[in-house]
Formats: C-alpha cells, sequence, structure tokens
C-alpha cells in the first residue's frame, strides 16, 4: 500500500470564539493534515513539538495510527497561536503568533521516509518547503500549501518553491494575490504558469475549484449548520484530499476529483468540533456516508447528459 | 405548451464600467427576465415605459419572441438607472435612480394573460408583486425576487406577499438580512417558514443554492474569463430558470435543478456583453453547449455512486 508523508507545524493554539477560550488545544498544520490522510492511507509526520508538547498529543497521534517517529522533540515551547474569531465566524484576528522551537525548525526527514511516494508540505517558509524537496528522492506527487505571509514578504522563495511541486493548494485571496489578477480562471493559469501543473483553489464555504490539465473542476461544499471552529479546515482539506490521492495510488483528472470532494468531506465534519476533537472521532463509515450527501448535493444532469462526458 | 409572464421593471441603463461609459443601454429585472425565459418558452412581459423608450428596444424584444402586448407607455421618462462598477466588477455604486414613469407604475394585466401558469414577481415593490397575484388565477408557480430595500424599507410588506408566493429567489447577502441568521442553511429554512417552500440563494461568482423539500443542490458557477457587465444577471438567472421550469411544464426535485443549472447557463452569458448584448444574440445551440459544460464542471461521481443517489 501507498503512503504520505506531511511535513508541517504542530502547534498548541489557544481559540476564543463563540463558546468561549479553548486553551492550549492541539493545533498545526501537520497535526490536521495528518489527521485527515490517516483515514484513507499510511501516513507519517514530520514536525517540531517543545518539551512542553503534552504526552497526550503525542498519544493521540499514535493512537490515529499515524507515524510520529519523524517529530522532534527540541527544548522550549510548542509553537502557540492565539487567535479570536468574529461571532459569525467568517473572520478572525491572530492575538498572539509564539515560533518557539518552530522559529529554529529545519525538517530532518528520516531515513525511513525518504522514499515516501506522496508528499504534502504545510504552510511553513517556503525555504524549509524546499529543504524537504532537497532531502527525498522525487515522489509520484507533491502538494504544498502558502499563505499571504510568503506571497508578499518571500516572493523570490516563493517562486523557487513552486518551480517545483506538482499541485498547489491555495484560499481564493492569496490565489489572486499571488497571480495578481482578481478573475479567478485567468489567477489559475497564472500560477500554473509558475509551476504547478494542478491548482487547487479553496473557497471555503464556497467549496473549491480544480484546475488540472485545462479542465475545471467545481467542488461543492457542504451546507453545515453547526460550524464550530474552523480551524485548520484548510490544512484538513490537503490532507484528506492527498489521503485519497495516496489510497488510490493514482494522479489523473477523476481521482483528482475524488479527492478533492474527499478532502471537502473531511473538512466539513473539521468544523464541527473544536480544534482536532471531530476529526479524531471520525471514521470511514461516516466520510463515505457524506461523500454520499456530497454526490446528492451536487448531481443534477441526467444518464444520457453524463454519457457524454465520457 | 406551457407559457411564462414576467412583471417588472423595463429600464434605460447608464453604466460605468472598465471599458468606458454606455449611455441609455436597455434594462431592468422584466427585460433581462424575459430574454432568458423566451429562448426556453413562450414568455409575455408587463412592465412601463415612458414615451422616450426608443422603437428599436421595443421592437428588440419583439424580434425575440417576447409577448409585448402588457408594456405600457406611460406619458414621461423611463426609469433611468445609472451606476459605475469598481475595476474588478465585484461591486458597484449607484449614481442616479430616475424612477420616472415608474413611480406610478401599477401592473395592468391584459385579460389574456391571467390565467399563464408559470409566474416571476420582478424585484418591485411587495405591493405592486401582491396586486399582480391579485389580479390573476393560481399559477402553476410564483417565483419573486426582492432586495435589501424592501427588506429594510417595508418588512411588513414584503412579509405579505412572502406568504402567498412558492419560490423565493434572493441574493446571498439580502438571504442572510432577511432571515436574520448568518449562516446559510439556517437562514435558508428561516425563509421557507416565511412562505416559500422553495428557496434559491444567488452566489454570484459562486454559484447558487437550492433549498427544496428539506434538501439543498449547490449549483457551480461558470469560470467566465471576461466578464464585462454584471447588470441583470440575477434577473437572467431567475428568467432562465422559470423558462426551463415552463418548458418542462413540470416543478419537481429533478426539474428545479435542471432549472436552476439553465438559469446559471444563460446568466453566464448575460456577463458576458454590455446591457442584453449577448443575451439578445444567444441561441439554444450554444445554451446546451454551455449545460454540458456545466456538467463537465459539476461531474465527479462515478455510476455506482449515482445509482445509490436515485
Amino acid at each position: 500500500m501507498s503512503s504520505m508523508l506531511v511535513v508541517g507545524s504542530v502547534a498548541q493554539d489557544t481559540i476564543h470564539n463563540h463558546l468561549g477560550t479553548h486553551p492550549y488545544v492541539l493545533g498545526g498544520s501537520a497535526t490536521f493534515a495528518s489527521l485527515a490522510g490517516r483515514l484513507f492511507a499510511p501516513t507519517k509526520l514530520v514536525g517540531v513539538v517543545g518539551d512542553d508538547f503534552p504526552a497526550s498529543a503525542t498519544q493521540l497521534l499514535k493512537d490515529k495510527g499515524i507515524d510520529v517517529s519523524g517529530l522532534e522533540v527540541a527544548p522550549g515551547k510548542t509553537f502557540h497561536w492565539e487567535g479570536r474569531y468574529s461571532p459569525d465566524l467568517t473572520s478572525r484576528e491572530s492575538i498572539k503568533t509564539e515560533l518557539n522551537v518552530f522559529a529554529d525548525f529545519h525538517p530532518k526527514i528520516p531515513a525511513s521516509h525518504r522514499n515516501t511516494p506522496y508528499l504534502m508540505l504545510g504552510n511553513i517558509h517556503p525555504d524549509l518547503q524546499v529543504e524537504v524537496l532537497d532531502q527525498i528522492e522525487r515522489p509520484k506527487l507533491v502538494i504544498a500549501d502558502t499563505m499571504n505571509f510568503w506571497i508578499t514578504g518571500t516572493p523570490d522563495r516563493l517562486a523557487r518553491m513552486l518551480a517545483r511541486i506538482d499541485l498547489l493548494v491555495i484560499n481564493e485571496e492569496e490565489a489572486r494575490q499571488l497571480a495578481g489578477v482578481h478573475n479567478i480562471a485567468k489567477a489559475a493559469k497564472a500560477l500554473v504558469a509558475m509551476g504547478p501543473k494542478i491548482v487547487v483553489i479553496k473557497r471555503g464555504e464556497y467549496g473549491a475549484l480544480l484546475f488540472e490539465n485545462g479542465t475545471v473542476f467545481s467542488a461543492p461544499a457542504y451546507p453545515v449548520e453547526d460550524v464550530v471552529d474552523p480551524t485548520g479546515a484548510g490544512d484538513t482539506f490537503a490532507g484528506g484530499m492527498l489521503g485519497m490521492l495516496t489510497a488510490e495510488d493514482r494522479v489523473d483528472s477523476a481521482s483528482l476529483r475524488r479527492a478533492v470532494i474527499y478532502g471537502s468531506v473531511i473538512a466539513s465534519f473539521c468544523v464541527e468540533g473544536i480544534s482536532v476533537s471531530r476529526l479524531a472521532s471520525l471514521t470511514m463509515s461516516e466520510v463515505k456516508s457524506r461523500y454520499t450527501a456530497f454526490a446528492r448535493l451536487a448531481h443534477f444532469a441526467n444518464d444520457a447528459e453524463l454519457a457524454q462526458l465520457r
């Protein structure tokens, strides 16, 4: 069976939302992505935590079958992010970003991980993303996330990273910012010209767009009635997407579309609980049932019309 | 063959956009909706224009097969709206709204139109929408549009109208405003409780959501690369949707989903030209070809998965 590797942040988050304050809960891009990926395929995590990181958190990841042999423990404190969500959860303000041990992090990929065929580079400094690529054999698929901080702060380093990946997953606003054009179809073309032959644009409650091989796929979002905590939804989406591709062990138009939907499915669960609580309890039977709900949500063409698409 | 009636505004618009100024071009909710509906089914228009309304504009509507026998000509000037779009066309500012003959408009439904089975009440004062309902035999389906101006200005009159229609088509922000809740799934439930058993929420470049009979359908939007003029896209969507339902002459889950997609198809053409220019030249062959593109855009489930949905 194929396997995937996630490199990114492992954090403790303090989240203020409509339900109250949730201090030092488990967070980080690699954490969410691994907890999504492990539902589909063997998943390895590479990151760093401080010596204050609770043993219970490491145990949770292990209990979910995630290989944490690449999770480094460094002297000092774990990366800590504190944020406050607006009452309708559509925006958030960062109160604190304490990098702590993450400030000096350089990913060390264990020898046993260096030929993992599916790789996710979570949203970290593009130089660190490139350091990972320099340590591993060419995977079958490399996906990477990024954010406005690197787009404006280190555009040259970002360009160097983009030239070396296969699939970029990026927020809509950040796609526009990076491409320098508002129209999203034009923005996607501009991003493909920067390197990644596949671009997935995350649109939050509006779903996602997949651009590959000159075609577009529009994935709906599940209209969740009780959103509790959007933290990590984007990382969960990317991790679930890569997990599905890893499980299928092929990357083509049909598998990419299914993967985008499965990523959306897992993300729709993620937001239903604080931190990783819903992800941790999630089962494949729940995932499959919501996949069917997604198919129902998007279904309109009749058999004859669908036959034309083949 | 079944037929549809559209009651709403017929206007002359002055539009400022990235291409320049377009003075006194054809506009109005009933105009766009009729030009969309006529592609599918016999379409009648009821509205008012001033004696300055160009004969060429009336002729255009006639040439497209629209029954304009209910288009009243009153002494005075035609309703005139002037607006300026932002460079990325995502927002607009109203510069002038000159109601002119529209200020004293009371729709008069010709006797020949009173048993039209499919009715669209364009976005006008809710009292005028109710006046139309009082003049006609109960249609098979009544759809209505509204806007923030009536939601905040005349909420009681709006409530009276909502209690008498079958399908409300409304912008996302206005749906939230009218329902008093941000979460869109909850907002739709609140709107259904106000009267219309079917609610369609327009999300612009993010597509549309259809809520009916306890189910949700998410329609994608076509990622148009060269948007020229979004004016009338929402009216076009509603008119195209009703046109398709009129042509099928049945209102059920499957026909509503197809209608929402066909509405989106026509709206995706509408924005490609100034005013009604693209709508006026549009053919059913182009429409069918883009419908297939929509099916391709949204398609992910395989045959076995689709079989489960039946």
